[in-house]
């Protein structure tokens, strides 16, 4: 075979907010597939809000993307060649292919490749509601807040593909659900949409007693758990309308990501009424993804659970698309297509 | 009977910190018992850090202590006057006097007394730990820590009531115990007395970055646990030494109860090591309170728990006591004894 296969590796580590000129596009030769191996051309490049921590260098949960490799990232795809019998051209995959428009799983790798079933799911959901995302907001909702009937839930970065997916759990679980986002737009879909009871423009609002106010009135019986994507005013403003015995869940803190640390402007709260705070990464659950990913394709197949994706086209696309995610210009789950 | 009760009460509400000008000493006749009543001479008063808290009127997990009307208080003492059939004189019961010399005990509340054997333990240990401290001391780092052998536990205000016998819990369990406590005394007596296996003075460290130093010298292999006393800086220096996966027990945040909140630095450490933070109020949970006790009081029994008392003399002598409280001039458990 003589395909040329694309791929953006990290040039450079962003020293605050990431442009353009980290990334870089290079192009490989795909070598022959040697025994065991499997060639995946990748449909659906995932892009998610995780990446930006990998950029740094710093001390984090994961190991620092290394400069001038392929940027990490979940793929879907199809099995174009395969020298192993477990797969065969044309099966349906789900992988960590990363940035690149072909994927070779070696013959020891066979658990990096997920076949996948898309006659009621489309294959791009498999990186969002029925993927990754959708795991995360079926963990932090179900194992740390593990919300009751009646109780209010509030989750940040409504709009996104865990937001999204978080708020339409809770519903399903008979929650008040209210949705932070950014913009009027957004707002309107999350309720119109996905079925939000009510959903507040964080853009509207200078500073936490704005917010807090805003919050008040979305969640008059207080807030019991609190779903945290983003950190700084917006979790201040949510932890003064936390209830007694809430539950908060740290799945994210993009507000963070760039630079200095964003305090938590009054942690007697904590104490004062009796909240849990858990941070989670669903890669380390593992064990909870087959009940998740039974209930969230369950849901997506028979039309319960609505999402939206944002796409981008072409590799060359992916770090304007990346850079775009992290400001908040996707809604739903952000998404580029190679095929 | 004309025995006259002296009594102290909330005078008036601090506005920052609390003065003695907040307390006023008064004296009231005890009326005769009606049927079913019962009268208790406390012999020792418990001062608790919570106790500021009450001071003020503000939100917080109970209600403020009325203006004008008795501290509320943990005492120890002895039946005089018995017109219930199930208390006898000369019984020595543990119960909520408050901040006075007797307290009449009506009949409906007679589960506001609990008879206390003092054969092994001595009365005053039923207010320290034996008693409220201990359970709460047993609360956090059994219920919320969960330590197993091996790890390492932090405790802050490691010389008082619940420091110390959090720190000993957790040796019981096969953890390296490392307090933190003010002043060179208390550090040395903490690791000589109460065995634990380090103690650091704050008093020796300015900032954050000193304090986390010497953390990091006393906590080779990391904090996996961390029983929270006092918040701010302290808290601080301590989540910069987290290992994932550890848990904070928040006790209290004393450094914050006089005023403006202290903001806790770096929250985005809770998602970066998935910490757990759990408030809790140990009154909230008798259903613990058999199994607490039944470890502690044979600990203590047995000499294998180990506490100190700081004692005032007369109910007089109380306000000057919590004041210093407070400010940490006691060591171990602050008692005002009354008989």
């Amino acid at each position: 075979m003589s395909l040329i296969n694309r791929q953006i590796v990290l040039a450079s580590r962003p020293s605050a907010e990431p442009s353009a000129d980290n990334f870089k596009l290079v192009e490989a030769p795909v070598a022959p597939l040697q025994d065991g191996e499997v060639l995946v051309r990748n449909h659906f490049l995932s892009l998610d809000p995780y990446m930006r921590g990998r950029m740094n260098d710093g001390k984090s949960y994961a190991q620092p993307q290394p400069l001038d490799e392929v940027m990490i990232g979940g793929t879907v795809g199809e099995v174009v060649e395969s020298r192993n019998d477990f797969f065969k051209p044309g099966e349906k995959v789900v992988g960590m292919g990363g940035w690149q428009e072909y994927q070779r799983v070696g013959a020891h790798q066979r658990g990096a490749l997920q076949k996948v079933d898309t006659t009621h799911v489309p294959l791009s959901a498999y990186l969002g509601a029925v993927g990754m995302p959708g795991v995360t907001a079926w963990y932090g909702l179900v194992k740390i807040i593990n919300p009751k009937a009646g109780e209010t839930v509030v989750v940040s970065a409504a709009s996104g593909a865990v937001g999204g997916a978080v708020g339409q759990l809770a519903k399903a679980r008979g929650c008040r659900v209210v949705g932070i986002a950014g913009g009027p737009d957004k707002c309107a879909q999350v309720v119109s949409e996905l079925g939000f009871d009510a959903c507040i423009d964080y853009k509207q609002h200078a500073d936490v007693k704005s917010l807090s106010k805003a919050l008040k009135e979305a969640c008059p019986n207080g807030i019991d758990g609190y779903f945290e994507n983003v950190g700084g005013m917006i979790l201040d403003a949510v932890m003064l309308r936390c209830n007694a015995f809430s539950r908060i869940a740290f799945c994210g803190m993009i507000s963070g990501y760039n630079g200095a640390p964003i305090p938590l402007t009054n942690p007697s709260l904590i104490l004062v009424n009796r909240m849990k705070l858990e941070g989670f990464i669903v890669s380390e659950h593992m064990e909870v993804w087959p009940e998740a990913l039974k209930e969230l394709g369950g849901m997506v197949a028979t039309g319960k659970l609505k999402y939206r994706e944002t796409v981008a086209q072409g590799i060359a696309a992916a770090p304007e698309a990346f850079l775009g995610l992290l400001k908040g210009k996707n809604f739903g789950k952000q998404l580029v297509k190679l095929v």
